[in-house]
């Protein structure tokens, strides 16, 4: 869609995984001035790249993305949007200089912690010369504040779930797991692994339909960044989908971590959040004032 | 199918929740020549009881459970099984005694983490004159030992799975969150909440399936005591079924607590076991010396 860049531009690079986000950093980017080109990688990005310039590439491909951004001038780049899918064996392309520049690079990418293979996928883009920045820097907007965002605040009873869903993602944050936990009446029922926020609401949704969750507690979701985590990464965020499946889950409301976790499509957001009956905020937990 | 047993004579309690421990509890505790007599929870215990003395009890019904201690003269009582069903208001009936002598019971058995829970229960019970024992203390040979049982064994991939299992784990423990965890090429990828073992390994299984888990890798289930755990409340168990599981979540074995798990129906678990190439070893977490 966008024309021809001319000569010696400098130009955004948005690297896109699945989920919603992407799109949405995307978009404000443009807002904020910028003609991102798109980076989407195969199997994780099911976006309509249609609005802007794309490719796609493979997770591990480090050679083709090395050549995209040598022919687009990309100067700075945004590591946007979920990875599910590890890189088999088969999938890393390293380039000669990424793997004499970062040693150690394919057992990272194949075994780390999330929070390890996204600093590697960090330095291997750097050593490119181009440089990683946060979706935050690009759109500032974003940023979750601290406080109710909509209508609803939180009761106590929902103050002492967040306390509660709080501690054990920390807990697991600072051992490079997850980053969400559901607390209700006080205690830990779900925590989010490998499979994602969605799907674990999905499972309180049924333990509550089991009645092995007391139908007269509600419960929060707490989504915190791992302490250690580079703000670079995929910072944790929140879009409209996790309201409306908080709610299926019969959840009283959604907590994430002030200035280090994203609120996607506020506006709409704040609509269904309303309509259900539920608060969402933002909060800075005990021990972040420990934290780098 | 016992017959009336003498006046005087002290008989075993046990206290049946969900799932296949408590028939081998019971059986064990036959074969140590006591003559148990089963309170089977409503809504949890589903077994076939015929072969024992037994009555059905509500979760939260401390009369009753009261009624049958002193009718059927028991002096010590075994807590087994799961309880996955939280008593709501209306199912709690407290004697007059247990209200006096345990204050905050009600508030406790609605809001309180499992752990908290159990050892209420404990408290409920003892204040019957009742001495709550272990499993173990009646059946000895239950309890999992160091090393590995059955003919596999744990390699060095699984050494690393085993460390990464047990260290979050061992977090989650000691917020009174889970007993288990599954870790994949060294890293976590599920975490048990209230929907119990057996749905966290249906939930890897479907990760694999999903290709969201390196194919390469099989993986470890880590089954820990909480740190804090009251050892006559429910242990962390195994059974055949819980191999059947991990098999077919593709993982390479299950390291459980020695000396603070139970191995269930030993003999059919490590035929099971060697048919499908898993080990399954009993484990010392690296902190256990600083463990009560």
């Amino acid at each position: 869609m966008s024309e021809r860049r001319p000569e010696g531009a400098k130009r955004l690079a948005i690297i896109a995984g699945g989920g919603l986000l992407p799109i949405h950093v995307a978009r404000a980017a443009r807002l904020h001035g910028e003609d991102p080109f798109i980076l989407a990688l195969s199997n994780e990005a099911e976006q309509d790249w249609s609005e802007f310039d794309h490719a796609g590439v493979g997770v591990g491909d480090y050679a083709g993305i090395s050549r995209i951004f040598s022919t687009e001038g990309i100067d700075r780049a945004v590591l946007s949007g979920s990875v599910r899918r590890r890189p088999e064996w088969r999938d890393i392309r390293p380039t000669v200089r990424t793997l004499m520049q970062v040693p150690g690079i394919v057992r990272t990418l194949l075994n780390g912690g999330d929070d390890t293979v996204l600093k590697m996928v960090i330095r291997l883009i750097e050593a490119n010369g181009v440089r990683v920045v946060g979706a935050d820097e690009i759109a500032p907007e974003l940023l979750a504040a601290e406080g109710p965002i909509g209508a609803v605040k939180p009761d106590d009873e929902a103050a002492r779930d967040i306390a509660a869903a709080s501690a054990a993602a920390l807990a697991l944050g600072s051992l490079d797991v997850g980053q969400g936990a559901v607390a209700v009446g006080g205690r830990v029922i779900a925590l989010e692994g490998a499979e994602g926020t969605d799907l674990m609401l999905e499972r309180v949704a049924s333990l509550r339909r089991e009645g092995r969750i007391s139908r007269r507690r509600k419960g929060v979701l707490v989504k915190l960044c791992k302490p250690n985590q580079d703000r670079r990464a995929d910072l944790p965020s929140i879009g409209v989908d996790t309201v409306r499946r908080a709610a299926e889950a019969g959840l009283a409301g959604i907590a994430c971590e002030a200035g280090r976790s994203l609120v996607l499509d506020r506006a709409a957001l704040i609509e269904e959040a309303d309509r259900a009956g539920l608060f969402v905020t933002g909060i800075l937990p005990r021990d972040a004032g420990a934290r780098p």
